[in-house]
């Protein structure tokens, strides 16, 4: 029994009117939601989740999801009660410039957010994000602890739309969340089943609750559309004490993730808009308002009103949050005392600091003119780094082995009766099994970098980045340590053909602010992107891998690999440092080049080859450093990559000529498609001199 | 019962051999789908789909959907077999340059084969958009019929794989055929639980049939794996009889969509490697080879071993084949003498020709400095042609009102049962209601292309375009006619934020090969760009379009909208048409380029502005053409676009200058973040000195 006294009923009804007043003043936004689920928020704020408004990094609090995020107010308007630091006057600044309240949650930006959210499924499926870290990151730090004893116990609460449960992606975590048994996941359903295009019935008419317990969830349903149960009474009622015992039930059940789907009227009490769509994204307008007023008490002349007797009541949530924080305190002082070592790894793991021995840890590759696929030599650097880097873990969309991203030896993150004869694990291993879901991959990344103690990365092919594209945005969008390996990176693949090979897609991974796109040119080249990219902890990488071999160079004859940290560097070059032309290549591409070198040298023209595995971080260098690789007298330049030259034009000025292909791959070998596409040392050759 | 004679399994372990030898002569490839599903596949070729290998365009043909698409020679196979045109040493040249039997189908590329397929989930959610389609073109020209009486009947046979149900698309897909009711789509979903990372238990451990009987399907389960369920016996029996019973069984279902889970043994029946993951997309090697042929009581010295008996006897399709088509083609002909006008429009959508009155349907909209938002231009453009293209059809992914994709006055493409009160229609409408799914949206705008009859369009913000960009690729892969409506397309949408502000995507846009992106300045460039892209009908747009009101440029002192269709156009320029610089912008920044010509000109800078609303138009230009938009003397110039510079380098050369934005953006109103993030008069002003 949730126990609700008039006051708390008085402090719901007061986040109704706040939310319809915020909308009203700002002119547009998403009050409905916020209305119609006060209830439910405030029931979690107020007493079912551990959190500490004081702290709201502590790291082990519940940790809290928006799924959908355009109903922002139904967060904001709790953190300003529970004392976060959000006030009135930051809601009266909803969704204007530099406020504390935008238009929906920002990671970084508003205490007490754990996630950024809006685009439709991205929340949810990062919630299985952070309830597969948390596993792991008690697997790492407190394995042997009884269930909900460990300080790094914790559960994650999820509020979903009816449009989240639409987007493919939703569907992709929800199936993995099931196999993975997340017991510590509870996802509430806000079914009111209206979305912008009003009623659900003209494209939703499935049946969720199925669906879910299809997926292997534990599945509950609260409707307070049916009124009263008991009496019969009432058209709606909002019975909170079945709501909270649904929550107690959820939270005892945990082999499963928990959803409970609670049938709702989006903007109750609203007079005449209540269950409407005009009521989900715009403003309810000032009649409407008022009648609402009228309806819970309040006096139709004031905006923004909040009584004192409910915020005093309401902010004892500080008080409630040092208290819960203390006792978890202690059990977290005792686990430190007897664990040394675990807590000297958490306290790096904390800072995001490099493991001692990291820079020893990378392998090194003998020059080969064979040499080896930048997979392979990705995988590779992954085995290397297993026990030097705890944090890091991973796996793959259904590629693990094309994708080389499995070390050798570690194992699976599973439950137990999930095991099979080629994948043995655990539930607290290593080893990710993502299944043909790249954008639940990517989004389950972003989650695990968010619970904030390890470092993951997932693979796919590179042409398949178009199905992750939203998850790649927020991981830029909220600055998230997590590693894209995307292999398969060219029509080098072979084979496949068009539908699998990458053309545009560095080009369009290059234009997301935020992200650095990687591509080694070699196996040492790969080893160092690594190095570079793990020593970065504020930001996403895609590292763009070869499918082919590709030749080891030979450091003794070429530039120092060193210089992969700076995005480019000068590979070769002529003797004087005074070349005609400037050829530019990355990946598997920088070895014609050097060919094209070579051959250009023959006749009397000298060529200085750039390897450039990172525009990204090139950019980031200063003038003089960019002008010593590219200096700006040398107008003659090619750029050499198999892919659409966009991203290439910006150093190639008036004379450049890009080597590059505008239109689909092609399904053969991959080197015949290298030389019938124009990837080959004379293609190169004749570019320079058109541009010569 | 499906009375298979010896001959019939003859012909079936044939295509095991040949589907073995197939990989193995290449090296590469997946032969164990094709191997256990060669008895399904012979059944639907031989005895089930109303097709004729003779006229591969048929459309009164059942489609055929491989959406397991690197099972290719599941089809190819089968077309050998039929006799659409493939030979033996087609397969023998299979996934190598120009053959006809690459990696994965490929539509327009070999006869019989109606999609494009190959990323997992698409050939299952563009196969939901052909039976929607299906039902549209019956709506439109024999809409009286009774059903399975009309020559506009056809039913749409899917193949897909465990991968394709793990991709989310085709569960958004699913979830909106079962809204739809359509009855004309049998699904075979090959349940092996083999994927690449073999047992799929470690990602995939849900009911598949409960969930898709929560979406509404038929669902019906066929397991081989049983063994012969009446006499007890057999490891693994391929009941072909019971296979049948329920195809029959799905066929008189109408009123949903089917799906039949077929559970086999992958690769079966391989000696040592069927149940495996090796087998699932590399060569068996000549070891597990000669034991199948063994086995099957083939010549293992020989390969691609086809009896002349087998061939005589599968080649009977043809003969079939001819036989239906001659059956339809008396019902089509009735059709058409009792149905000139409808005879008359099926000759024009066939031809994929313009009506009559095209050109004169669309609106023109008067000067006017306040103007209007291009999306709602747009909206008038579609209200314009409704009555003159019964061809073109479309909606949203759950944002129509502000897509502004509603023709007004036009009935829902629903069942009955799924209208509400704000969307009436019927199963022959036309407003179609995608839900939060922008994806599978895609996919299914790119089945109704294929179906060759009809127009599609669908709508969504132009951030959601990540969402859907593997549908759009593939869009832009087939070349088809698809128009995707993209509004609110840039920050100046305002409040929602930096989660809902494109930057990266018209960049990322514009690198797919194929694709036009398209972003008028005003509503009359709107009407412009909706005319050129629906005269272009072998490949797809993006449209472009602005939440906010844009003003409707005076076409007395500007340039003349018809310039529209060459991609890039002279807006204004200095008087005698040499200027000092060159502004050139696209959408909403067009009048922001205009505004800083005045300011320039009143400093005594003359420039010229060029309106760019779609690249790829303007590189289909002839050099004379882009030469006298942008002659190459004029070195000073600046691209104004509020989104990452990056597509526009190009024309930029040594001396240009980029006003663009290079990161995300924020929750404000949206003029007040094109001050804050410098997309003023002045801004452009001053890029436009220094590149001086």
């Amino acid at each position: 029994n949730a126990g609700w006294t008039d006051l708390d009923i008085r402090a719901v009804d007061t986040v109704r009117v706040l939310a319809a007043d915020a909308v009203q003043k700002v002119g547009n936004g998403h009050p409905g939601t916020a209305m119609s689920l006060a209830p439910l928020a405030y029931l979690l704020y107020q007493q079912v989740m551990r959190v500490d408004p004081n702290d709201p990094e502590w790291i082990g609090r519940d940790r809290f999801v928006l799924s959908a995020g355009h109903s922002s107010l139904t967060q904001y308007i709790q953190l300003f009660f529970s004392g976060y630091g959000l006030d009135l006057d930051d809601l009266k600044a909803l969704r204007t410039w530099a406020s504390l309240t935008p238009g929906h949650p920002e990671y970084r930006h508003t205490d007490g957010v754990d996630i950024t959210t809006g685009p439709l499924g991205s929340g949810i499926a990062s919630s299985v994000g952070m309830a597969m870290a948390q596993r792991r990151q008690r697997g790492l730090l407190d394995p042997d602890a009884a269930p909900g004893e460990s300080p790094f116990d914790h559960n994650i609460w999820v509020i979903a739309s009816d449009g989240d449960l639409m987007e493919g992606v939703s569907g992709e975590s929800a199936s993995l969340a099931g196999t993975q048994r997340l017991g510590n996941l509870t996802v509430f359903y806000d079914q009111n089943q209206i979305s912008i295009e009003d009623d659900t019935d003209v494209s939703f008419d499935e049946d969720v609750a199925a669906r879910y317990a299809a997926y292997g969830w534990h599945v509950q349903t609260v409707d307070w559309r049916r009124g009263d149960t008991t009496t019969g009474e009432g058209e709606y009622v909002e019975n909170v004490d079945a709501l909270l015992a649904a929550i107690q039930q959820a939270k005892a059940v945990t082999d499963r993730p928990s959803i409970i789907a609670l049938r709702t009227v989006i903007a109750w009490p609203a007079p005449t808009k209540k269950g409407t769509g005009k009521s989900h994204g715009s403003a309810l307008g000032d009649e409407e308002i008022a009648g609402l007023k009228k309806l819970l008490g309040f006096d139709g002349r004031k905006t923004f009103e909040v009584s004192d007797e409910v915020l005093e009541h309401v902010r004892q949530a500080r008080k409630r949050g040092k208290e819960v924080h203390a006792e978890w305190q202690k059990g977290f002082d005792a686990w430190r005392k007897a664990n040394p070592d675990g807590a000297k790894l958490l306290d790096r793991l904390l800072e995001r600091r490099m493991p001692d021995g990291f820079e020893q840890a990378f392998p090194t590759f003998p020059a080969d003119e064979k040499g080896i696929a930048t997979r392979a030599a990705s995988g590779k650097v992954l085995g290397a780094l297993a026990e030097v880097m705890p944090e890091l873990w991973g796996g793959s969309a259904d590629l693990a082995e094309s994708n080389n991203t499995t070390m050798e030896g570690q194992p699976s993150f599973l439950p137990a009766d999930r095991q099979t004869s080629e994948w043995k694990g655990g539930p607290y291993g290593r080893t990710l099994h993502f299944g043909v879901r790249e954008n639940a991959m990517g989004m389950a990344l972003n989650g695990i970098a968010l619970e904030g103690l390890t470092r993951p990365y997932g693979g796919t092919f590179l042409i398949f980045s178009d199905y992750m594209r939203p998850a790649v945005r927020l991981a830029a969008i909220q600055r998230l340590p997590v590693t894209f390996v995307w292999t398969h990176d060219s029509i080098g693949l072979g084979e496949d053909g068009p539908t699998h090979q990458p053309v545009e897609h560095l080009a369009a991974l290059r234009a997301i602010p935020g992200l650095d796109v990687v591509r080694p040119a070699d196996a040492n080249e790969t080893a160092e992107a690594w190095k570079t990219l793990l020593q970065h902890t504020d930001r996403p990488a895609g590292l763009c891998l070869s499918r082919q071999a590709l030749p080891t160079l030979d450091r003794k004859e070429y530039g120092d690999v060193a210089g992969v940290a700076k995005g480019g560097y000068v590979l070769a070059d002529v003797e004087d440092g005074t070349p005609d032309v400037i050829l530019m290549a990355s990946g598997s591409e920088v070895s014609v080049a050097l060919q094209a070198r070579e051959a250009l040298a023959k006749e009397g023209i000298g060529a200085r080859v750039v390897s450039m595995p990172c525009m990204e971080w090139f950019e980031a260098q200063d003038k003089s450093y960019r002008e010593s690789v590219l200096p700006p007298t040398v107008k003659a330049r090619v750029s050499v990559e198999a892919a659409v030259g966009m991203s290439w034009y910006r150093y190639l000025g008036d004379a450049g000529r890009a080597v590059s292909l505008e239109h689909f791959g092609a399904s053969a070998a991959g080197a015949l498609l290298f030389e019938k596409f124009g990837f080959t040392p004379e293609a190169v050759v004749s570019a320079a001199k058109d541009s010569l």
